[in-house]
């Protein structure tokens, strides 16, 4: 049987790598033709499989002596810790052996050794991190949010293109529409990477470009696919992020304020609880970092074993369907 | 009596004249050294006066032949529409006949008539607008949201030290703290411009700054002055609009989803009611057109008269304290 390999880096997150061998087992489990190579710490991997069911022969550990953590230069400690988690993960996506991995480590680290150690396909300008928004409709796949700050409007082009593809072949949606974020919805609007991007996407016909998107308009889902360079994409993620976590913190204090509220919490919580949960992105996997020679998926730093599975899927979904492939035939 | 004059413009916004004639005969009341001068249509506001008490010397009405709409070209419209009730309200700031202006009309046409009509003060090289953020702590003033893209970064030096004389002269903050929008917290972190931006806010002893902020803190009240490019800027206040009213009226609709959930709903109505109106901006007055030689407030399309008699406060606040006078002292 031929399998498809996934590294999976075990440290480098917030909860240690219990949460990680606990949905690579189920990601197992659910993906009969999948193996996994598990990089990290080769006792404490051991132990955490001992008791575990799973077919031997699926997965390997990769025992490393090193770990990147999330304080460090993301250049200097891929360059200089050979032996981290994250590093011998990529060497085994760059050398053939896996044809993804998975990494909840040091963000800037993950796009730096990306670059680095797995390379760009060729005619890749850049390669944007796309991460997918919870919004009252069905989720948009945002990009860049990674490091690709100050680009040029071809680029922001590619990334509309491997946004586009990426939405049509793992998330199965038949012709996405495409936006780019401004402050306005007429095609004068904008700055002036938007006022040159604009007329480029529109030019495009192998995409369906849809127009402008303001970020008011996000919560609501009205593109599939959404384009911004990384400094206004890593604001919007943020901000999007941070206030949905503010202003829910802040109805939950809210709501146990007084005796009252509380009752009153106790009655509505079934109904909110289903409302919330379209805005929690953890059944929803990683952050794709797109254009490179094999992929490479962040998910969060505290990430549980749902995320971990999430993940798993989403790489069988872009390798069966041979998305850099199509990258390399659409793209370049 | 020497009074502190204050055009009102009466059309443009999406609530017809009335909301803005109660707010302004609130502020009258309020600030008993205030003479308005309301422009619009003079037989609309004769009537909505007719029965109101109020002090005549204190309220000239100024009849127009036209209005801004919303959908119009700013500059062709500032331009064209000399008899209008924002480019009339402007050109008694021009005249001197008033300290300041209060418009809910065309936001474009508000920017680009300061700038054609009023004018900036000599050496301001942008004229930012300014918003009044409401956070889970205290509101920070945000700038600029207005249409200054692709600035250099002495500009943003300038905007700093406006919003910094703004929230101290203005709201009583000693010492405001100031923080400029980045993509992490680091000095070495960020796009071109806010590289280049940030020693230079590092260097001005006459502000107390603080750093980066990520939009994810934004929320949390972290900083009382919080300075972006216009473009960044204008994607932040509206995502932070857009999202806190998706939220909220996704909370409602699950609220309201089952009888159970509806019970619950009544009884945490009060201590929600609390929470939620620290995020409503209605009773902070408008945004302020910063470093004009006399001020702008731009109130919301949809503002009830509260936010007419806020703004009003603002005004009278700005002129009291010379704060135009104090940009030319220390920006210039």
């Amino acid at each position: 049987m031929e399998y498809i390999n996934i590294a999976i880096d075990t440290l480098g997150g917030d909860n240690g790598p219990s949460y990680i061998v606990k949905g690579a087992l189920n990601g197992l489990k659910e993906n009969p033709n999948v193996r996994l190579y598990l990089t990290g710490n080769k006792e404490l991997l051991e132990n955490e499989l001992k008791d575990a069911d799973y077919d031997k022969n699926r997965i390997v550990i990769v025992g490393t002596t090193e770990e990147i953590t999330t304080h460090e230069h993301p250049v200097e400690a891929v360059r200089t810790k050979k032996d981290s988690s994250l590093v011998v993960g990529m060497q085994l996506v760059k050398d053939g052996k896996c044809d993804a991995l998975i990494s909840s480590g040091n963000s800037g680290a993950i796009l730096a050794g990306g670059q680095l150690i797995i390379g760009r396909i060729k005619g890749v300008k850049r390669t944007p991190l796309a991460i997918m928004v919870p919004t009252l409709d069905k989720p948009s796949l945002f990009l860049d949010c990674g490091a690709n700050v100050d680009i040029k409007p071809e680029v922001m082009v590619q990334f509309a293109k491997m946004g586009s593809l990426y939405m049509q072949h793992v998330e199965g949606i038949k012709d996405p529409s495409v936006a780019i974020v401004n402050i306005g919805a007429e095609e004068e609007k904008g700055n002036a990477l938007v006022k040159a991007t604009y007329p480029l996407l529109k030019e495009c016909d192998d995409i369906n470009f849809i127009g402008s998107i303001e970020s008011r308009d996000i919560p609501y889902g009205k593109a599939d696919v959404i384009v911004a360079e990384a400094f206004v994409g890593n604001v919007i993620i943020k901000l999007y992020e941070g206030l949905s976590k503010a202003l829910f913190k802040e109805i939950k204090g809210a709501m146990l304020s007084s005796f009252t509220s509380k009752i009153g919490a106790m009655l509505i919580k079934k109904s909110m609880k289903k409302t919330l949960s379209k805005f929690s992105a953890s059944n929803k996997g990683g952050a794709p970092l797109l254009g490179l020679e094999g992929l490479v998926v962040k998910i969060h730093g505290n990430s549980k074993d749902q995320e971990v599975t999430s993940a798993i899927r989403q790489c069988v979904e872009f390798i069966k369907n041979d998305v850099s492939g199509k990258i390399k035939e659409f793209i370049v």
